[in-house]
């Protein structure tokens, strides 16, 4: 048989032949490096025959995502067999412990067990140190295919693997990784010895599993581990993982008091506390001013339509399932809305439009509502009620690049100006071989080319994805990654030639005939929603002073300074800035907690002499920690506060 | 038999004497003068049998309020009398001309008519003359009873009142009333003579209305007619008429492209154009502003709820009439929302209270949904979907006093700031024979006491009303006098000891315990697409500066001037002031003429002149007329239009 390697060479090998044989008949420094290899693409280990004329290649440590889901796997089997170690230090038999399966799975992997007594979490470190153990005995991970009769008596006291090994197809092989005197079933890749892996892994948590998912099964434990090749990325993962627990939207979200969802009121509908509406109205009169200067119209338009309009306009055909059921009136029938689309195209549609009168931009902030399974609403980011942003262009097409560009101009403004600089678009095209597109294919060429131009001249990074176009006209998602190093996809500008069609709209050209209009529909943020979810997470709840619901505290040092304090605060509605004083009982360091505890950008603390100077000591959190400055004027603090909240910094 | 005077005099009369015998026994120039009376407080004529004991006023042209209804119906019988002379001198017989009913209504009259030939609008006038004819001479209206036999027989052709004759109870007198030669069947009253008529009459519309308002029945034409006792209350009557015409504001709402109601979108269901939706926004940014500096805190909740929640409120059970049918989801019911309050309620409830954090107010515009027949639609003061400028205020019942204050001092300023400065307030009170209140009986006595005393304190015309109280708790109403007279009730103040039992909220009181606060419901626009719909015939789309939606344009004498036009406009534009150029080919006095359709309140007119010296020619529209400058500075307008922006002037 032969194989290929990676720089073209063929290279001949006995039959039957392993990827360890392919590396040692390359050198002998390459089969001590080889960790795993490649064989057409999927992963297979040393241990495996290889296919005949397959394109190999080696897997070494400069190879970590191609060797990290085999070590991940490998350390599930060290695990299991820990875990064995574990209860038979308790007097258990090795029949007393039974195995459900144990993928690799991202960051990790898992595996199943019933066990003779349950274990807890506080277990956890003991299996870790008996997996250190077997790590430290350097065991081979040895390979054998076996027979079903061979396998099941392998197995005698564990129905699960029984049952496992019973549903296998007869006509595929059965084979068992065997790693010191722990033998599993297991369709590989592994290391090849257990010396090899790497001590940066951690064991997670336990839950309860159904047996194959089904909950008329027992419940079986379920163990999760994570590893990485190195200890820094350990770290760093547990780092960013403590991060995301601490900046759950939904966990800041109530210690802030921004939402709550209310059973009562509704599943997937929150409610905004005046916290969170705080955000949601500064975010929305940002972008109010934006599309004001950008020559934007405002339009206002009900919450639910006519069955007739969401036919005509298809999305009563075509997203039946994220719409709510109908509400009869008299003899019509109506829905809620779960696009705003339709109600802007018949205000277009609501006069005679001409060439001069293009482009038409018609914003909303719309709320709208699809129906969303129980079990996929998350907080404010999968919910059933939310309020886009959107606006919906009307052009010429000769007009569309000029839009495109202006849309990408403000869509990107909005992300730096909440620090999202890390930004990169999708740009999704037709398929050249599917025909399935509705419009003019003139119209489609052009359009792709003046987005993928306009994409140019913003110089952001980008790739453009065929195939990715919506039936009706080609879009542009944008794709952010936070603090975290998590992808968010934001906003997406659509191109539609479909709505302008089925509602037959139109402008008169210069040439006084009718023409069709070309639509983008937009949303910056995407829903005020998601993005304020996704805002709460990257700010960790320290929303910077022109979004912090609440901005300013002044704390009197005794009593005697509450009316000082009340009349700065006065001071400071009376321009727009939200400031309340602290006049409770606590004393001054417990105030202080307090504030801090509830992400208050600025601290103002008043006593005797503050007062006697109409002066201020101020405290404020900033990124890098505390910053205080004494005997500040108050005239020009509120100078530079007003202009901080002006610049929106 | 006797009847007693005002004065409390009894005067004897003979059996059967009529309110012309009373007069005549009091004096001969009372009995010249009078023109009807009243028995018992019910309006009755001088030819009719007084009832025996009765306590009567004699009506003379000193109680235009009690004349009216009577002359107005005498007009509807001459008029009646003149179309048969206006059929007879086209030849027709008597019989030819048949009627139904003609009642007197406000401000005037109708009459049913089923004609051999239809009369035209343009034969009106001629109607009027023969009116005036009637009337000249001088005939005695007089009275008889007949029996129902004679009855028929007296309208041998007409099956319309044989129809009704059939139908009176047969112990009720028939009575007929006569002037010249006609007669009709009548109750009554009437004026002695026609030519005690008023001659400040007009007719002014037909249209066609079902015998007997069943639609199954053949229609009748039906003839309108207004009158009054002088030619001056006519004028002004008609006059105020055309102005409501003129500011109608679904015909303004065209007009100024405000608003649009598309059958595609369903009834009753307001599409705000970019125009109008401007006025939203305006309106919308002065209240959050007020509410600001008062300590509301804004809060945003769906415009569905689970019935759950409605059924707990008990909106479901007692507003069925109004509410939308319910929305299936999964396993749930759902609902548009008809009302904001249960959703506050549950937002109040979303976390412990304490005394010291109430009173709690919280606002939103919310949108909300309540069926309303569909002939019952109007523009958008009768709508089936709107949004309340609505607030809820939590307080202990220490505070009631304080927070009705304010809301009072809050919706007066409100309608100040719109020019609505005739305004009275309507308090509903329980009614003391009635046990059907919610709520604890010294509450109700305090809060109607404090309520009261806040009235008291503004010092602006009231009523109170007792038995006009929700079962739930007192309430008062403002009740605004537009320029045209009009009387529109806006805004109510709703004091409510119920939804704070049936939702079981509480906050702990300085003594420990838990303690029931009392809600105030307040929305001082009503809702903004009834306050926009006054608003606009308000104003007769004349908006102030801060409220016009297109508040600048700017007109450049020739092309060559755009350029300069277009600076000046991104200058308003950059400071938030809605600028347009009219770029159009037109000519300069064609373009003034556009924008004063338009209403636009400011014009400037820039040329060779006003470019080289960087100024502008300002036409502005206002109460008074135009007003015209010419060579004012721009930055000195500039500074002048930011400023009566500001202060929404």
């Amino acid at each position: 048989m032969h194989v290929t390697l990676p720089d073209g060479k063929q290279l001949d090998l006995p039959h039957n032949a392993t990827a360890l044989d392919a590396a040692r008949a390359i050198g002998p420094r390459l089969a001590q490096d080889a960790l795993a290899a490649t064989a057409n693409g999927e992963l297979v280990d040393l241990m495996s025959p290889l296919p005949d004329g397959a394109a190999i290649t080696l897997v070494t440590k400069k190879n970590p995502a191609d060797a990290a889901p085999v070590f991940r796997h490998s350390l599930g089997h060290v695990m299991s067999q820990a875990v064995g170690e574990f209860y038979k230090a308790k007097g258990y038999g090795p029949e007393a412990v039974k195995r459900g399966v144990g993928p690799s799975i991202e960051n990790g992997w898992y595996q199943d067990f019933d066990l003779p007594e349950p274990l807890r979490e506080e277990d956890l470190p003991e299996i870790e140190r008996l997996m250190r153990g077997v790590i430290g005995r350097n065991l081979d991970f040895s390979r054998r295919e076996v027979s079903k009769e061979e396998a099941l008596a392998q197995f005698p006291h564990d129905p699960y693997k029984a049952e496992l090994i019973r549903d296998l197809p007869d006509d595929e092989p059965i084979t068992f990784y065997q790693q010191g005197d722990y033998v599993d079933l297991c369709r590989g890749p592994h290391f090849p010895n257990t010396g090899r892996l790497p001590t940066a892994f951690k064991l997670m948590s336990t839950s309860g599993a159904y047996w194959r998912g089904n909950e008329k099964n027992p419940i079986l434990q379920r163990i999760y581990g994570v590893a990485f090749a190195t200890q820094k990325e350990l770290d760093e993962y547990l780092h960013r993982l403590e991060e995301a627990k601490r900046r759950d939207h939904r966990k800041l979200g109530k210690e802030l008091e921004l939402f709550t969802i209310d059973p009562l009121v509704g599943k997937g509908l929150p409610l905004w506390l005046p916290n969170g509406t705080v955000l949601r109205e500064e975010l929305m009169r940002f972008l109010r001013e934006q599309q004001f200067q950008r020559g934007y119209q405002g339009v206002v338009t009900p919450n639910i339509g006519n069955l007739d309009l969401y036919k005509t306009s298809g999305h009563y055909q075509n997203y039946s399932d994220s719409n709510f059921s109908p509400i009869t009136v008299d003899d019509e029938e109506y829905m809620l809305k779960p696009m705003n689309c339709p109600h802007h195209v018949r205000i277009y549609a609501s006069k005679p439009r001409s060439y001069r009168d293009l482009p038409v931009r018609l914003a909303e902030f719309g709320t709208v509502y699809r129906y969303e399974q129980s079990g996929e609403l998350n907080g404010l980011t999968r919910v059933r009620g939310f309020t886009q942003d959107d606006a919906h262009l009307f052009c010429r097409p000769d007009q569309l690049k000029k839009e495109f560009l202006d849309v990408l101009d403000l869509t990107v403004l909005v992300l730096r100006t909440f620090g999202m600089n890390d930004v990169r678009f999708r740009v999704g095209t037709r398929d050249p071989e599917s025909g399935k597109y509705v419009g003019d294919e003139a119209n489609w060429e052009a359009a792709e080319r003046q987005i993928i131009e306009a994409v140019e001249e913003v110089g952001l990074p980008y790739v453009i994805e065929p195939g990715d176009a919506a039936f009706y006209g080609p879009k542009l998602d944008f794709v952010v990654r936070d603090v975290l190093g998590r992808e968010w996809q934001l906003g997406t500008i659509q191109v539609d030639y479909n709505l302008p069609e089925r509602f037959d709209i139109s402008y008169t050209g210069e040439d006084g005939q009718d023409h069709r209009p070309v639509m983008i529909h937009r949303a910056p943020f995407g829903s005020l929603e998601r993005f304020v979810g996704i805002l709460i997470e990257h700010y960790g709840g320290d929303f910077p002073l022109w979004l912090a619901p609440r901005q300013i505290v002044i704390i009197p040092i005794a009593d005697r300074h509450n009316a000082y304090a009340e009349t700065l605060a006065d001071e400071f509605k009376a321009v727009g800035l939200r400031a309340e004083v602290d006049d409770s009982t606590n004393r001054m360091n417990a105030k202080v907690r307090t504030a801090e505890l509830s992400k208050i950008p600025v601290m103002l603390i008043v006593g005797d002499k503050e007062e006697e100077l109409r002066e201020v000591s101020v405290r404020e959190r900033t990124p890098e920690g505390h910053k205080e400055r004494k005997g500040v004027a108050f005239v020009d603090l509120m100078k530079e506060l007003q202009e901080r909240y002006r610049a929106r910094a």
